[in-house]
């Protein structure tokens, strides 16, 4: 199968082995493109680095955002840091040309290993939470075209939000800092862990919940992955429990079908401008 | 003033731009030296490198543990990412020499800047809970001579420990995976952003609640500071909510004596083998 997030993510490695990536227009957000879709073709490179070890899952990422990426040609040059048995520890970092000079997008530290050789049984986890049918949530695929325009990676997404948290999209934002949604890629290809960091950037910021709609730009998001998803709909929850300091965190959790917590992650971002 | 933290975290510049440190053995628990007074180490040879720009304070930091540290010299090694003007984001490393060969301990990332520069006032924050008066809490100073032996940091740490999570201490650990405390330097060192560093990893790990008495070694810690603490005794709170793979997420949260959310954590460490 041929899946967008396949072709969007895919590097090829050079002699030098560096890790050559085209971010692809269709994951653009506002200004910039996706961060969780950046996570993934940084992970995707660690991916591609680390399998002939064994070690081809995430389970620690930790993204450093500097300036906006935009679409087109990157390069994600990653150093080991330390290779071991179980799990190695990674050094990444994506630059692009700008104005003929290389500018660095995004610096990150990451943990790669191998989910199906770590214990299967989950001895605690959050439960998800309960939401309406799919059929009961609001497709993001069918937001306004204007909206659509400004954030084509929508048309992306499976994605379908609890109508309680989504009154924002009315311009009736709840004030409760929740988004919580349904959550697939709109072409069925499967989560994996790769994917997952994706997802844990893929819903609308909390901030649109709080009324404040514009853009909020992430300093940094560390995702842990905690097992591979079952096939079929996950589940995404993002939250903010502390906005001080003219910023907001913002804390994801991602279940899948079956209802394991199998990602979560946290940032910290700006808070975007109060409307004029 | 002369403070015991002051004295372990001193750095100096070297000719080269390298900071070196001396890591007291005062600050050692189990096989190594604790966790959040080197992230303290490093936070200090970031501010050092930082505060010509004033941007002093740690806003948030990430770090990768490799392997143990020891008592005795170190070296943290930083890397300008991107200098702003509100804030600058820093890559840094902390190494040891051991058997003749460099050995890289910790690997993390920063943003530095002005918490003073930031909006004083919280739009939102967790509320501290609610502990009983500090005379009616347990000192971890009087630990048995056995355990500080093992752990000669608790003799730096006024730490008071809610009862109703300290079971574990008599070999009733609670099962619920929490801990909590009134927080204070022995020597009353104030607290202070790059002291809410060592805070966020000061207490016992949660999995002594949970009747795993071991070694809980960290992969990834992310600290976020959020405010400069007002002076007086903290509380800080571990609870961990995801255990499976092999790993537990612990969650810290720092409230400052004037119930403010100052600093927040999240880390991921693998579970301690079961007591055999």
């Amino acid at each position: 199968m041929d899946f967008e997030l396949d072709r969007g993510i895919a590097v090829d490695r050079t002699a030098d082995g560096e890790y050559v990536a085209h971010l692809d227009p269709g994951w653009v957000v506002g200004g910039g493109v996706n961060g969780g879709y950046l996570l993934a073709v940084i992970g995707n490179a660690i991916h591609a680095e680390l399998a002939e070890l064994g070690q081809p899952d995430p389970v620690s990422v930790s993204a450093y955002y500097l300036s906006p990426s935009v679409p087109g040609p990157a390069v994600v040059r990653l150093r080991r840091v330390r290779t071991g048995r179980a799990r190695s520890t990674v050094a990444a970092s994506l630059v692009q040309r700008q104005d003929g000079r290389e500018v660095e997008r995004i610096t990150a530290l990451a943990v790669f290993g191998d989910l199906d050789a770590m214990p299967g049984e989950a001895q605690r986890e959050i439960p998800p939470p309960v939401l309406p049918p799919v059929a009961d949530c609001i497709p993001t695929l069918e937001a306004p075209p204007e909206f659509i325009k400004v954030a084509p990676l929508l048309q992306r997404f499976g994605t379908r939000l609890d109508p309680a948290y989504a009154a924002w999209a009315t311009g009736r934002p709840s004030g409760n800092g929740i988004i919580q949604a349904w959550f697939r890629l709109v072409d069925d290809r499967p989560l994996d862990p790769i994917a997952l960091l994706l997802a844990v950037d893929a819903l609308p910021p909390v901030t649109f919940d709080l009324g404040l709609p514009g853009w909020a730009p992430t300093l940094e998001l560390t995702a842990h992955v905690r097992a591979r998803p079952a096939p079929g709909w996950a589940i995404v929850r993002h939250a903010t429990r502390n906005i001080s300091g003219g910023m907001f965190e913002e804390d994801c959790e991602v279940w899948d079908s079956a209802g394991h917590l199998v990602a979560q992650s946290r940032q910290l971002a700006l808070l975007p401008r109060p409307p004029s």
